[in-house]
């Protein structure tokens, strides 16, 4: 019953994880609301604005039930109103007043999002450990695996299949550096009032804020953020890039792994990647839906970004339409994180069909080698063009480059032998690997710390 | 239980309809589904194809589990295949060959979202006529009601209020007309086979592929549109333009009834637009949900087009991207036409604020016309000079522009009577709203006539 | 001297073609701004209004300076205030307060664009009608080629070449038949006064809108179009359409010209597609512009969607970004079609590798055609088992489908020739190759149809 | 003779500065080229790797021909390739060969760009600063002067015209604080050689690229960066949040100088502002700059974001497309950070017109306080539509709330004095803005800290 694919059951499975799916549940959200109202009874008990039999009342209230107060929401255009009421319902009477005091519905509604966030980037940390635990042994154990480096689609020269990897290992490294930015900056309480100076509060605004953020384990901001959203903006962009940043691991594989590259394969999981049609299919599920969760992404960010654009104490429709697009993301990048730590576990690499490809263009390959020695005698402009004429002749006649060249008046009494040498290229390779490895670990570190 | 704020409980009944609601629903998916398959059975029973049993035994398939299909969704990457295979259990054995005879996983998805466009569509239909009903009516209302225009949020120049409802008229009118176009294009069969040709059906294709799109009643087109996606891009970017039409409308009535303007109010309902904290507040709640829908939607329009690169037969992730964008494009569009119905129904109309409001600057609004009228002695630069050094003396004094120029030995001679009089704003106005009435009423009529 | 690219020296040339640019070049739209001040002077001096002389003192202008206007623009928000002040100096002082009479700025600035839109437009349709007459002979020549039809970038079954050709043509064609729809919204004049009703121009308003648009050729709207912006929101998504289909073109030309697949290339131009530092590089130069115009111009659609969303009688800030977003999606357009153009009248073609592509996996690619046999005799499920584990068998021993399957005790009996033979694949392409080139005639047809 | 709107002499001085167009200039680019070949001349000098006269020799180029490049662009599709041709046909013989050595054309590029960002960056933190500054004094000075808060564009509830202010500082210090991060990691040397490994510089590599990043002030990252764009994402998002928090100024403060409001006005420039038509406008010049630069944006992020997703060592069109987002967003900032700070600076605040404003409802502006005294003999809820009641009179008798409120016997013995008194309001909120200022100090402080 759904307008979302991730939410729908036909196609939710595919697109999202469970955990990230109950992070995000109304269930949850409710919760969570609850426990935003606890807190701000618990800081206000301790200081002696609420009776302190408050916060038990409300901890004690039954479950409450989203489809009632959502029917209402289309009335006040924001749940908290009848959530308040059905909350208030179930006080003792004479608790009823301190309930909510102060507040006003977006700092109910913002504190529970940002619960929501901490678990959900805690989903987001542990995969991505896992993809950096994953990818670095894989650039460890293909460190010298000699593979085809490509431009353009085009075969450019020779690199190693583990540095390939520790590109994709880097990617992910410089998206993963950033969270604890995230957690520190996104990862705040909101309390403001109705129009963000606590005024119903007094000279306790302050004190409250700071006891409720400390409550929930949160930080707390200078003023109020109800209509300053550059870190759900930034939380966004960054969500984005995280799946930017594996959707470039999908895009290689994706074609690494055509029928005509073959180079490797998604990890095999029976009865995976079949076709109605066509009973030979192995079709790369993961990466598809690595890049359809990429593409599916693609607005998001800017919708968050525009939000910022808020009027005054609160707008009229900006901040709604945050609702929709940070849950999406998260539903988004827990679909692609998971399908991405399947293939940074699992992959399955092919060295064999690599130094065939390698082999394939008749040494094309070395090209640029070829004429970087040639170079040191004839000159590198004039050496650029003679390759490529060669090239041209390699082309046509599907004689090995080496053999044309050798042919040539021109090559005479240049050694060319280094040149069409693969042990160059790996060990060029080998001490990036290296760095991009020592880099992760680092990352990981970061990730493993915990929070705030 | 859900990742977007249309499908939640809490959040959905503010941002959707029910209707549109029940038309994306994973059982309406399935239905739709199974229907795509029965009537291929039909078509091809038709030629002779396959036995005239069929059909009926498809019909007769007992309602599936959605829940099922989706789980192992996650393998297969498109719900068509244990969609097939759970139907198949059901079919007689002597049938089970039969079915889903040379058609792909595509051809059963894409047929069956176009089948859930058709009601969409009718329900989109059924909203820009009512509201094209409504605005008619209240511009004629309004047709002498004189209101400020506003350019850059200042007072410009009078109008009437009937002309600024027939500007929003004739905005819903210019993307009602094309929805003809969109349903010509959009409502097309899908039925080409695992690459495109229909191979397994032999020089039959185009007869089953006519024969099928009849059952439907749907159009067909020259070649397979697996991986040509500008019909769905075209609709998506119509239902922006949709929405751009309604936000329009959105922005001058939030504005309008804003506390200092008050020229308008949203139809009174109990309890609407009210503040868990502030009592005295009615918040623009049709106004919120509709320009939350515009903000909400950006980007999905976008998806659909980055959709149409599609990569040979079938791509892996542009195609499934799509699905996470249209349905929640009809989710959004659904509740911000239900609410721009209710304001062209029931808007409240203050036209004794609006007069107030034209005497707020002194006559400044009339400065124009008294430049034209200076400028017919003087000339045109020297008379609005004049006219602007006056509006200074106006801002800074408080007296009434008129006394002001007056004043000034430049302006003896010349009669400023007209130019303070409302007569001729109101009656330029008029032939504007009827024109834009009698275009409405055009396109009323197009939208009256069936699809196809 | 540019932040864009589209506009620079270096990379200008690369993007857009110099005939586009001379469209949107400043002295153009200063001249279009002239015209359409001597378009609404000639509507209204046929109406009395103006001296019969004002028009050809109009037109005697001499070239203003752009530079000069530009630096007041930062004072004014909109050109067009100093641009009337620079030509009334010029204009003989009885005529000077008959210029510009009853516009505003907008008036001029849109019906100055509009005037632009026109030529931008030709120059599209006549780079699509080229493209659509070189994709027409190309799937003609190649309507028996046979070659590999892939999904999920994987070898699916068989098709032809002309089949894939036919693809791109549908898909140009479809979103050039919309031209006519598009011209036809579009080229609108604007002419409404400060707020829209032409107020200044009494009861004549509407004539002289009429007048004013015949004088340019173009045709009128009911009410102003100063905040219905539909009309740009459209033609910006359709140019992104026009930019998806020749990049679904491009995309399966970059990757039929990879080194490992190899069947097709670019055509050759001395000197194109050359590296730096690899003598062998032939890159896919213009598959390279196409797709990164496709992905450069993502947004641009969106933004003028969004400027539909315009407060009251003219914005502050929704109008001005349309500025920047529609002229550079027709630079960016004329880049992609004059590459996309090239590639439909020169692309090498090479059959042969085609034919040994779809050799290359040792019959799996008739996979679907076997299992189809098979089932015949076994039921189809059976069968697609049967071949689905023929197929992990001649992965693993290389042996050739065929053979295993023929060595099935199950398989005994069936007659499995005829399922690999490509001759049924390329019977079944023909059709859809000849209805979309019929479909592809029919568009151009339409394309030749002079405006209006 | 300008695609772009920034680029234009028309319409460019009103959306950017001239000391951003200066950055991103042609000349500027191929400035930052060469500059970038003299750095990797002078660091592989220092390893003896070439001769030690090449670093001068580079330096000694006479200016290239930015036209006659962009020319043979076209070919290459990469500007580098002409380029390096027309630099060696400068240098001596027996240096060409060492020129542009293990190079290839993307790190000449990217890192070019790099060497724009820096000085782009500091122009940014420059505004930014005086912005800060500017709002830090704006919100001191009005600490104390009582204003009308809105939500939903309705009166809520009383605060401060410094609070407001402050609300603005927060959001510019919560983007400015970023900049020291942002800077850290985008200002980074790319020298990776054709498929990233530096292969032609052998064992050499790291040491090279250490060198020349550090010859340029940059920083260096553990691998080729070449298809890791992360870094360029997360600068343009942080670019639209830039933009997002000066526009949600702008959007507060184009209503706030609305007719109706009138609060406060853009600092006053003679002739700015004006309307070709209406003498009498002052339009808000600045806000519509600043709301069309981030209209305008949308967009340029995402498609940074999207160009993350790059096949392989280089990819065909993803890397291109990047050249076309990142410029224009620095030019549309510039503009907007220009007038932000115009704003900051210079704002005029109408102290009165704020008082007045609160007065305009009769007291409803203070019904939460009300309610809230009343709540503590009644009950919270009881209270809360007792004021919902007594709001509706007020609507409709035009009598003060107060008044409504002392006839009702239900207030009876309730003191409602303290209710309609503005001072606590007023106290609520200076320890707010307090804090915004302080943190602002930080910030500033922050940004005063050389790069790097």
């Amino acid at each position: 019953m759904t307008f979302a694919a991730l939410d729908s059951a036909l196609l939710g499975p595919l697109s999202a994880t469970e955990e990230m799916r109950a992070v995000f549940a109304d269930e949850a959200r409710l919760r969570a609301m609850l426990t935003v109202e606890a807190a701000l009874a618990r800081a206000q008990a301790g200081l002696g604005l609420v009776p302190a039999t408050l916060p038990a009342a409300i901890a004690a209230t039954a479950p409450l039930d989203a489809a009632a107060i959502g029917r209402r929401t289309a009335l006040s255009a924001v749940p908290t109103i009848p959530f308040v009421k059905d909350v208030q319902e179930q006080l003792p009477a004479e608790l009823e007043r301190a309930f909510h005091k102060g507040a006003t519905t977006q700092d109910i509604m913002d504190t529970a999002l940002v619960l929501q966030l901490r678990p959900a980037l805690d989903l987001v940390a542990a995969e991505l450990d896992a993809i950096l635990a994953g990818l670095s042994r894989l650039a460890a154990a293909h460190r010298a695996t000699p593979c085809v480096g490509r431009t353009y689609a085009q075969h450019a020269a020779p690199l190693t299949f583990g540095y390939k990897v520790a590109v994709w290992l880097a990617g992910v490294s410089e998206v993963a550096e950033r969270l604890p930015e995230i957690r520190r900056r996104v990862l705040v309480a909101s309390l403001a009032g109705p129009v963000g100076t606590l005024a119903a509060l007094g000279k306790d605004g302050p004190a409250v804020l700071e006891a409720f953020a400390a409550e929930l384990g949160l930080g707390s901001t200078s003023i109020a953020w109800h209509t300053r959203r550059a870190r759900m903006a930034e939380t966004g962009a960054w969500l984005a890039t995280v799946l930017g940043a594996v959707a470039k691991m999908a895009t290689d594989i994706a074609h690494l792994c055509s029928t005509e590259v073959g180079e490797v394969a998604e990890p095999y999981i029976p009865g995976r990647g079949g076709s109605s049609a066509m009973p030979h299919k192995r079709n790369p599920v993961s990466c598809t839906v690595i890049l359809a969760a990429q593409a599916a992404s693609r607005g998001y960010a800017g919708i968050l970004a525009d939000s910022m654009v808020a009027l005054h104490e609160r707008p009229a429709g900006a901040w709604h339409a945050e609702w929709h697009a940070l849950p999406p993301l998260f539903g988004l990048v827990s679909g692609a994180l998971r399908e991405a730590r399947g293939l940074a576990e699992g992959l399955t690499v092919d060295a064999e069909r690599m130094r065939a490809n390698i082999d394939l263009t008749q040494g094309l390959l070395f090209a640029d080698a070829a004429a970087s020695r040639l170079g040191g005698t004839m000159g590198r402009e004039a050496a650029h063009a003679l390759v490529e004429h060669a090239a041209g002749e390699v082309r046509r006649s599907g004689r090995p480059l080496r053999a044309v060249l050798e042919a040539m008046p021109e090559a005479q009494g240049v050694a060319l032998d280094p040149a069409f040498d693969l042990t160059p290229s790996i060990a060029a390779a080998g001490p990036w690997v290296d760095r991009a490895i020592q880099e992760a670990d680092a990352v990981r570190a970061l990730l493993a710390t915990p929070a705030g």
